[in-house]
């Protein structure tokens, strides 16, 4: 039911993913008079899928603790989310309001034993390929703690969905010389150090340009600083499409330039694609939900699901848990009192 | 003696500059040795130039603990900010050490009353023009009063630098629902909100992604969430300028095209250039000092200069000051309280 466009945009993203995913199955839960018209219309999906009426939607503007007051149990969202935790599904992907998901995520299926708050992860195009960047806005500020959990997460899903064994990681920090960084991430510095967990590479500190030159596979922040990057990269992408487009029609001479050039246009066009890479991760979660982007068309909304499908054949939870436990094995007292510790 | 290139750059640019704005004279401050022999070779510039040796140059790897400890009172740098001190110069440039830069500025200028910290502004190139972006590293957090303080910083300079009456002006926010933001800047917003300065329009928060449309003329956040974004935004344009490199000459056709195109693809190199843009300005002290990035060549380092000689042209001090005055007086015992208190 969710995102600007509802099921016009998701179902048609599902058919998509079936043409490329076979094996794919879909729970679907939503209002049927909005649901059925569209899903009756796609056979190949209506095949593969099982529709649930639900009477609530949750609302793009709807405030989380609203959501969650009104749709909880009964909304097409809080359905959605239950069916992982019952089994009866291994991923759920939403494009509706992104703090409702989250807030009824966290309701329903509880953070991982020893993680405090969950995070929201990105995948970002850089030059050397893709990065994974978190937290882009689950949360504002993180202690040092926070920091290595999130490490710990963000290296698990590098691992699930790039397929590497130890994947990099470095924790975003500022270089400007003497004030270098928050007293958190230099304190998550030491303690990934002398952890030296064997499901990573932790590399130091990175910088904002290193996100785009993909430095490492895993980018670690606190949620404020890490949505205003994802948001000003995304920005500057938009604005050079602008200049590029306004050059290119400009003059005829570029006009006549750009018929010539016009596929490697095209292929440029899809990497500065902002929908292909559409899908925030939620990790830290008894469970893997993805939020597509609310404005996403149906190629965003079906790259969405199938990071979802990728992260669950690559058992992502599982190499998660793993890593926790045996970090938090080894450093049982760590918590609290280690991240209030400022050098 | 700053930056990658030392005065082969920084002295090519100021001839660069003489050409454009004759009425410029400058005080020159370095080493002779390195400095007379580039100087002698551009007789345009030795006419209009005071040369002044100095024993010790700060490097760009000292600490600034280390280059005030060494190098104030003699070195180039001091000596450069200290003649702005004095009257004997107008604005003071460097390429060199931008922490050393801020520590000796400090040391040397003060911040101007009421103001606690100074911080560092970037002019950003936007669809609509250019915008302002403070603080981009001078500071690691920021209270709320200090956030009114860089907005009242940021207006006047975009005041002197685009010559608005009433620069727009919004908070650095984070759009994701519920947690809608540090408390920082909310009270930030509501402190904004109740002055309703005559030197501004505050218009509420804005998004990572309002920088690059140019939604408001200033951008106001603290060092940390700042320079993350600068760098975001910076590595992405490098980024998007080497997919197109690529695709513009992977194919005959694309190369063929990039022929027809080449002065379309010019003007948007020139808008993507980040040598144009570069110079921060430290606002805030009794004195302008506009840091060139150290990787400048001739053309970056002209246009920090150029920046410096418009903000003394405008009278940029004197416009900051009648509003910290106007604000502080209205406001008398506002800092530190109000600053503390939390919704």
């Amino acid at each position: 039911m969710g995102g600007d466009h509802g099921p016009e945009v998701t179902l048609r993203g599902l058919a998509k993913v079936i043409e490329r995913r076979p094996d794919a199955r879909f729970a679907i839960y939503g209002r049927e008079e909005t649901v059925l018209p569209v899903l009756n219309a796609i056979p190949s999906l209506r095949e593969v899928s099982e529709f649930t009426h639900c009477d609530v939607a949750v609302r793009m503007d709807d405030r989380p603790s609203q959501a969650l007051r009104q749709g909880r149990w009964k909304s097409s969202m809080w359905r959605a989310i239950e069916a992982v935790k019952n089994g009866d599904a291994d991923v759920c992907v939403s494009a509706g309001n992104t703090g409702a998901l989250m807030a009824m995520s966290k309701f329903c299926l509880r953070t991982m034993a020893d993680i405090e708050r969950p995070a929201i992860a990105a995948i970002w195009p850089t030059i050397r390929g893709e990065t994974i960047v978190l937290d882009v806005g689950a949360t504002i500020g993180a202690d040092a703690q926070q920091l290595v959990d999130f490490s710990i997460l963000g290296a698990a899903m590098a691992s699930a969905v790039f397929d590497l064994d130890k994947p990099s990681v470095g924790l975003l920090n500022v270089g400007v010389e003497e004030i270098k960084g928050q007293e958190e991430v230099k304190e998550a510095g030491r303690m990934l150090r002398e952890a030296a967990l064997g499901s990573m590479r932790y590399e130091g500190f990175v910088e904002g340009d290193d996100i785009g030159k993909g430095s490492v596979d895993v980018v670690v922040t606190e949620g404020f600083a890490g949505n205003i990057a994802l948001k000003s990269a995304e920005g500057t992408a938009r604005q050079i499409a602008t200049y590029l487009r306004e050059a290119m029609s400009r003059t005829l001479m570029a006009r006549i330039g750009y018929v010539f050039a016009r596929a490697a246009f095209q292929r440029l066009g899809e990497k500065m694609d902002v929908r292909k890479i559409n899908g925030g991760v939620f990790l830290g979660l008894n469970g893997i939900i993805v939020k597509s982007h609310g404005g996403a068309d149906a190629e965003g909304f079906a790259a969405a699901v199938e990071l979802g499908y990728e992260m669950v054949r690559s058992r992502l939870l599982e190499k998660t848990r793993a890593t926790l436990d045996l970090y938090h094995a080894r450093t049982p007292q760590s918590p609290a009192g280690m991240a209030a510790v400022n050098e």
